[in-house]
């Protein structure tokens, strides 16, 4: 386990009296929570997300980490005003709460493929949240970055927009005429698993063949051209800057690949801007942007004129507000 | 010009006070105007869609078939309460008021391809009709029939939920948590136009190669097929029905292009219910339904698992209420 204090250099202003909140990210690899009060983040602990055992102990972890936090904070659970979690999906919801159906998580949705320690078809989740705290919520992590995106960063005053994240995965957070889109299981977002075009050379967690995910995630990458010597995506991308024709070559069809994935997001929601982040982005987002960009010029007009497709605001640290935007007030 | 009096047999009751409503259909080959009362259908009148001249003649045209529509009705237009109006889109705001760029209208938009008599770039709509009328709502006409299928039709009670006309073009209304997406300038739900495969043999009307509307609307059907025998859509699904087995095939292959389209909005917006009309579909439903829920089938299973695809409840009539459903209170 470990746990550290951050200076909380965030572009946001605490509330002098906020009470303290709970912000937890859970994802395939790692659990983290942190408190933020009015003076700031006051504690930050992580660990290796649990999945071995029943399926439980994932919201048990939570809520562990959670005391833990506090404790470090100084702070009384009794004292949390609100837990905020953003979570890898998709979701289920049993009796109105939701429960993980993620692939990196729960080992009984794509049979011993992924290696995963338990044969879960769900993750509890919201349940046992709801029952140690009176103010819980649980949005996918595309829905929570989108979210901090609009407070914080390049979606400010954005009605019609969204959050991609190119990262091991990819994922999204979509907001139409000002209200950002949960649907019915709160699923709305995973525009990752589509489908853009016929290659299905390439596996996706989800069990597809070919969507985009399977075919330019961080992960996908790492596995499709590691015989052409690119060990991962930056060494790829590094290649590619560094004037490798052969790894340009690649790029430039992730950036087809993905480029279409946004196009369809704009021709399906009349989009204002589109903010990208991820840790597969991020580092080489100069070379990349153009190359997105240049997939949606020219067609449909009305629906891509006028269309800004920009570098997350927050930078690598989407992350780290997407929990706090869903429950700062 | 036609005009002609239909008995209003819809499934709907109308207020017993219920002042003059006008509901306007604009599309890219006619015009129709109607008008309805707490009595019912009062008079409906059509035309073939001015596309001659400056790019307000349509506008003028609507204005006129609302008066002579008034007139029938023996109603002054000064009583009239709302007019609501479906129109192809896509749209473009001026001045925060809706000008069409529809590709079967504006003739600038395409070059001489379409054959159109004018050079537009846009066409006026909004703007003369609110000078005209106090209350005024135009949506693009999937929308519209998104909104006539939740109050009336196989939507009704669904918040999350999309109409799909596969008629001679593809459009789409949406909804997500129980509210129609609209989008920065109005266009959302244009996901006829995204791009879900390869085949780029086909060109649409908006400019681009191997959309969905490209590859599977009426239009893309008689002139992808006519070479084959099958002169149009009707010919190509009723031999395919009466067991010729390259008919069987084609439409197989159509189906499972529209089916990877209503998967990315099922994995985008997490729907519960597809309700599908339109012409080219209505006569063939049976036959088409289980080929396009195949598609879908065990696909992203809490994105699709749960999700109803169906028959539109409104049948071939969606169109006539579908401007009626944005005005009628």
């Amino acid at each position: 386990m470990s746990n550290y204090h951050v200076p909380f250099s965030a572009p946001i202003r605490l509330p002098a009296e906020q009470a303290p909140l709970v912000c937890v990210d859970i994802g395939g690899t790692k659990v983290a929570v942190s408190v933020v009060d009015a003076r700031g983040l006051r504690s930050r602990v992580s660990e290796p997300t649990a999945t071995e055992g029943a399926n439980h102990v994932l919201a048990q972890q939570v809520l562990r980490l959670i005391d833990q936090a506090c404790a470090f904070a100084d702070i009384a659970p009794t004292e949390v005003a609100a837990v905020g979690v953003a979570t890898c999906g998709p979701f289920v919801l049993r009796q109105g709460l939701i429960e993980l159906v993620a692939p990196n998580i729960c080992g009984g949705l794509a049979g011993q493929a992924r290696g995963l320690p338990n044969d879960w078809t769900s993750a509890v989740l919201e349940a046992p949240l709801r029952a140690a705290f009176a103010q819980v919520r649980v949005e996918n992590d595309g829905i929570a970055a989108l979210e901090a995106e609009r407070r914080w960063g390049a979606l400010q005053g954005c009605s019609d927009c969204a959050y991609v994240t190119w990262s091991t995965g990819i994922g999204m957070g979509l907001c139409v005429d000002g209200r950002l889109l949960r649907g019915r299981n709160g699923n709305a977002g995973h525009a990752g698993h589509t489908l853009v075009c016929d290659d299905s050379s390439a596996l996706c967690g989800c069990g597809q063949r070919g969507d985009v995910e399977a075919l330019v995630a961080g992960n996908a990458i790492a596995r499709r051209f590691a015989a052409q010597g690119y060990a991962d995506a930056a060494q790829l991308f590094s290649a590619a800057v560094a004037g490798d024709a052969t790894a340009a070559a690649i790029v430039d069809s992730l950036c087809a690949v993905l480029g279409r994935a946004l196009f369809n997001l704009s021709a399906t929601l009349d989009l204002q801007r589109i903010a990208i982040g991820g840790s597969v982005f991020w580092h080489h987002r100069d070379y990349l942007l153009p190359r997105l960009r240049a997939a949606l010029a020219g067609r449909l007009p009305p629906l891509t004129q006028g269309l800004d497709i920009v570098a997350a605001g927050l930078g690598e640290r989407v992350g780290d507000f997407a929990a706090l935007a869903l429950v700062l007030p």
